[in-house]
């Protein structure tokens, strides 16, 4: 795939979007479509921690891929060339997805596709993203070591909506001050229910683990 | 300092941000106040970057520093620690801080105080923030090694609205794929103007550049 489909998505003038995007998922659920919202700050590593779920589950899972961005194709680019159907949505310099801009996303993406699990990676936001339901099914948050332990401590919602973190990037652990048990407590104090999976994106560690938990959520949600 | 002054501040009802912060600009001039505004992604390196910063320059500036953020005042401790005039911002959920916010945090800093650097610490985001002129006098970016050297392309108005980008953890850099030549060149994609200063706040490796540089902008503003 060469070319990359570009969307550009407009917020919705509805503000009841938690009922839309309760609908959605509703929707999502008789098409048999489990659809995972992926957030994080900018450069935590949610392409890298795609490319590599998409090696492991690819086989046996239809997957497709929306990479929100303000600007650029970077992100769907690299997902199209890692062989999975993947669209890029423009946000025209939002700083989150509503659940209408998610369902003009996966209009597309579930096209004439059979795309059975669709992976929204929001745009790069540690904090808007977490004020909008999506019509997600799960919410995944990444966390890397080098932005440091306490951040669950500042950026609270995130945490609290998350159903599972990935703490990324534990491969550089030696050269900062991250402590993975602290961090997770942090976590815990906001979301006692969140699943933590530590993971290195660029080695594979770990990801392993984070396929498996995504693998039993897809195939719970379709039976 | 052992208690931290916590303010919760509240966005303005008006929309004429721009007007408003254009304003408090003029009005600081007057009072011969340097307000610098400090933006990045979360655990970039704000805080850490900021306790050198003071280091350098208090024995000669009278430093004031708010620290923004949605929750908790680690920061503002932190810096309280350092030994300058410190308050603690609490934005209530909002992922930006605007003039009037801004306003709110001053009065309470300046008060019977003599500072003559006020500097934002804003919300670690990489999008909003960028989106609304605070009344800063300079607007100052950090983007450190581990986010990725393609972040100006993707986050592009944050680039576009800074007038100094400091590439921070530049002490990592052997151990992720990140090409300073490369990311000046996105830098200055997006403004040509802008001034980039690699450092390692942790070290204070180049941190004296970004001193000087800070130095002779209050200098500049008070004459």
């Amino acid at each position: 795939m060469d070319q990359v489909r570009v969307i550009e998505v407009k917020q919705s003038v509805f503000a009841d979007n938690d009922r839309r995007a309760a609908q959605l998922r509703q929707e999502l659920k008789e098409r048999g479509v489990f659809l995972l919202n992926l957030m994080s700050s900018p450069g935590a590593g949610k392409t890298t921690t795609l490319k590599r779920t998409v090696e492991l589950l690819k086989d046996e899972i239809k997957i497709g891929v929306m990479e929100a961005d303000i600007d650029s194709d970077v992100d769907a680019r690299t997902m199209a060339a890692a062989g999975v159907r993947s669209i890029q949505l423009h946000t025209g310099g939002m700083c989150h997805l509503d659940a209408d801009m998610t369902r003009q996303g996966l209009d597309e993406l579930l096209a004439e596709s059979g795309v059975e699990l669709a992976i929204l990676e929001n745009v790069g936001n540690l904090v808007c993203p977490a004020e909008f339901d999506t019509g997600a099914v799960k919410n995944a948050a990444i966390l890397s070591v080098p932005e440091g332990d306490d951040k669950p401590l500042k950026y609270p919602l995130m945490f609290q909506v998350c159903d599972v973190v990935l703490i990324n990037k534990i491969d550089v652990a030696p050269y900062f001050d991250f402590d993975l048990e602290r961090c997770t407590e942090y976590i815990r104090m906001r979301n006692p229910e969140a699943k933590v999976i530590p993971i290195c994106a660029k080695t594979g560690e770990g990801v392993e683990e984070w396929a498996k938990w995504l693998r039993e959520q897809v195939q719970a949600w379709k039976s």
